[in-house]
């Protein structure tokens, strides 16, 4: 019998009024990891200096803690009994200081619910779709941890009917379900990262939840893509997922018509089956499979630097929404509920087109373990705050009601 | 007769093997802060931990240079003389750890011909671009300083008569000239900045080359915007010059039609007056002046917060190409060339559409001084080396050339 193989994911947590540190949780406790390894790099309050480290590194903290874990020497079960705290005292936070964030749009089955949705009676997928993974930056500075508050926002949009435009509260509040990918180890400017080196800079995997106001957005993206519409918050789970505890979910991607050019094709390609589930309100909603992205978290990552751009020691970036093809299998209530015109019901009775004030999304996820047993990604949620209010937030600077907004 | 007022550029330079540390530019020397006013703060690689100490900080360090540079006290003298380096004699570095990047596009004439060269036949402008100034994010770890080489970047385009879809070096290397502002006091997620909050938040400028590539980009921007057609390289000018320097180059905006919502609009509307010239290998081949740009950078400030977003120290936006109603002040080759159809002819004989390998760009820029004399923003320049070749260059991924490429 072989010892058992934790998943081991990496998170920053502290305890109290404690400084935020490294640890990975080990079941319901939360082991210290600058403690019960006795290195530094952990005593830090992102896990940036560790990953900078490179895989080499990362192995080897695994490979030390597997030991520790299964050792039965009473003084190392001892050690190990010290510097460890139940996950229910512990606050976690952002784990990674996050470089730059870009976001892809690689489910097939969502490009093409969007292009139905935003452009009836077109082509839903624009010409390159297939050609390269279709991505733009995003705000790095407004990456937040799971349970962090998010405040609908407020936005300029236009009326559909009388064509005004209004600056008002979102009233397209929108998530889409996503993993997201971390780059542990950096690039040099001007080199390329190829599809068969992933495992070489990406660190690891979180769930995020994009959190999108579909007026706003509609609006404002052309010609350039989403802004404001998508700045105001990002939400990642506290735990990264080390890809090396996922190598029992690597899969066979879909195949892809027409193929992928050389610089997007690796020798072995894999992506992940990674099952998620949302929630809304503690009611599961829908169940996306990752196994059926079009484009892989490798294809993207080589993608992003094919032209000379670096990589650095926290890039993270997202997969885009993760849509099946039925319905039970959205990763957005703009699909779920199609653009608003065909509400969701809820247990009880209430219904939804997009997100409410006081609603709570969660998003979870489990993937094969190489030991047959599951990886579980844990959770990333976020509830809704209603807008700012010019009656009751005398610092919120919009000073006028909408009415009397330019047209 | 008053002392005389120093414009007083900050950058970060380094001498010799030294660490890099900050200095304010005072005419053809660098003077040396961390020890010319004892403060620690400057005994730093990047301007960050200065300009997270807000704006009274920003003016209080400024006062302190003047008197340290207008002081006859012997002693006083002394100090400064022994404390500053010729310029000549210095490296410059990147002034600012870039946290998040946002570029603009905010010149009425700019916008008109871009949509005119792209989409001919069309309206030149979207609907949203009168009501809001279009934006995006860009690639913030790709941010460089003044004088890095600038290797041509690889990328996927369709070729425009067999519509085949190739992988291979840029043929359309353009440049934008643009100026950069950088956020120095940050605001909480959830805040709005309002346009007269503008000089709380920005300590200064910087001159901004926007790399583009217009075949990356003109396949890939749909529907998400420009990525890999920009992200490959950003380059600023060393030396920032804060905002309290060019009190004397502001100057009332153009008028902007239909007026701005309330929460674009500032009780005491300014933009600058600052002339720029751009030089291809040496030669004069544009000046366009900022003072025509339809949005200011207060108004892009507050619609980039207007949804709850918050600012972080090092923060850059870029202001968007600047070009004139004239030929003679456009800010792009694309424009400039018309996409390439009406070269230019530099001096010598030599034409160009877009960049060829070797050329070197430069940008400089003066405004008008409160004391009635000029603020030299520096320069910025870059010269293009030519794309990485799978010949010579076997750390190089793309394995195939262009002809074996999927179609």
């Amino acid at each position: 019998m072989t010892a058992p193989s934790y998943p081991l994911p990496f998170g920053v947590f502290s305890v109290g009024a404690g400084r935020p540190r490294v640890g990975v949780a080990v079941g319901d406790h939360v082991l210290d990891l600058a403690a019960a390894l006795d290195d530094p790099v952990f005593d830090n309050t992102t896990l940036n200096p560790f990953l900078a480290r490179g895989p080499r590194e990362w192995l080897a903290a695994r490979a030390a803690l597997q030991a520790l874990l299964n050792s039965t020497d009473s003084e190392i079960v001892a050690r190990r009994e010290r510097h460890r705290i139940p996950i229910a005292d512990v606050r976690m936070h952002l784990p990674i200081d996050v470089a730059d964030f870009v976001d892809f749009f690689s489910s097939l089955e969502h490009a093409s619910n969007a292009g139905r949705i935003l452009r009836p009676g077109e082509e839903p997928l624009k010409p390159n779709w297939r050609h390269l993974p279709v991505g733009y930056h995003g705000r790095a500075g407004t990456v937040v941890v799971s349970g962090t508050p998010i405040r609908r926002p407020w936005g300029q949009s236009k009326a559909p009917d009388s064509g005004a435009v209004h600056y008002t509260p979102s009233s397209k509040l929108d998530i889409e379900v996503e993993l997201g990918f971390i780059v542990g180890a950096g690039s040099p400017l001007g080199a390329t990262v190829g599809v068969d080196e992933f495992k070489q800079h990406v660190f690891g995997a979180v769930l995020l939840l994009d959190w999108s106001a579909r007026d706003i957005q509609a609006w404002e993206y052309v010609p350039l893509g989403p802004f404001l519409g998508k700045s105001f918050a990002t939400t990642i789970s506290p735990w990264v997922i080390p890809l090396d505890a996922l190598t029992g979910a690597e899969v066979t991607p879909v195949p892809q018509d027409p193929p992928p050019q050389p610089h997007l094709t690796g020798t072995a390609p894999f992506s992940y089956d990674i099952g998620l589930e949302l929630r809304l309100n503690g009611h599961l909603i829908s169940a996306p499979g990752f196994a059926s992205m079009y484009w892989t978290p490798a294809q993207q990552l080589a993608h992003m630097t094919s032209n000379g751009a670096s990589l650095r020691t926290g890039d993270l970036y997202g997969t885009g929404t993760i849509s099946s093809w039925d319905k039970a299998g959205y990763g957005s209530f703009m699909e779920l509920t199609w653009n608003g015109q065909q509400p969701i019901r809820l247990p009880g009775g209430d219904e939804r087109g997009y997100l409410e004030d006081g609603d709570v999304v969660t998003v979870s996820a489990t993937a094969l373990a190489p030991d047959g047993g599951r990886v579980d990604f844990g959770q990333v949620s976020g509830h809704i705050l209603p807008a700012r209010s010019t009656d009751t937030d005398p610092g919120f600077a919009p000073s006028l009601p909408a009415e009397q907004e330019s047209a």
